[in-house]
């Protein structure tokens, strides 16, 4: 096999958008994508760019995507964040997520930032097995909050 | 009490690193401040703006602040991270933080997000109380997986 890890351009946005569709299927939230390929395409190669991504072809066929943007820690200042890396299904196992993951570490240490940061599902083992393995460390007591649009609204409707 | 909330300017980025301080105090991370004033403010108002950021002013003086930026989420499209909110010791049960938030949440529909995100710890009950009080959903199931800047390095070095 060959594996090319590259960046993306706007022609991928198809094969990238199927793989999050992936991604979330996995995660057990299969409705939960809400995005078009023309929105990654605007957010991804517009002139106000929101993400960078990554994409593992192998044989001349997309197989994996990295997509990581920018954040700000009031610590360390600029951070990578990693959104999401996945590989097609049948693809894994053979080294293109961990070359993909290297390839965003790379690129987080070309832009110089103090830190990369990501969210993994506390039941998936393996991952995490993985990322501690090469140095990452995992804060199981910082819990994610969210609010919904919906939610946003009715709490936005509310008087004081 | 005459409570303001209102836009930072760069003036305000030193009484606001005394808050990103002693919001560090609180959550036992009193060396993890790394940034200075010159940090906040060249990634605040500088031409790459890294983030948004809104001051609570009580008879004129500093006592909160809140600090915003964009993320990408690949199953929702643009969403607003809340990074920090941070209110003075002594200001605290005074409604400052639920005007703050509620800025926060008015400037995330004002933007037309999906979501608003952010972090809590947690053993901090009285948050997390409030949180889901105003519609917020806790993800205790997702975690927090961090790169620091040494390991960063040390798994670019290793062989592959």
């Amino acid at each position: 096999m060959e594996l090319l890890i590259r960046n993306a351009i706007k022609e991928d946005m198809s094969s990238v958008l199927k793989l999050i569709v992936e991604l979330a299927v996995f995660e057990k939230e299969p409705d939960a994508v809400e995005i078009s390929e023309e929105d990654l395409i605007v957010a991804g190669f517009g002139d106000d760019k929101q993400f960078d991504c990554f994409v593992a072809e192998a044989d001349g066929e997309i197989v994996g995507m990295a997509l990581v943007y920018f954040r700000f820690s009031t610590w360390k200042g600029r951070t990578v964040h990693l959104e999401d890396l996945v590989v097609k299904e049948k693809m894994r196992g053979k080294g293109v997520g961990k070359a993909l993951y290297r390839r965003v570490m790379e690129y987080a240490a070309e832009q110089g930032v103090k830190r990369v940061n990501w969210v993994v599902l506390d039941w998936n083992k393996p991952a995490i097995d993985f990322y501690e393995q090469t140095g990452a460390t995992i804060l199981s007591s910082w819990w994610q909050v969210e609010m919904e649009e919906l939610a946003l609204k009715k709490f936005i409707e509310q008087k004081e």
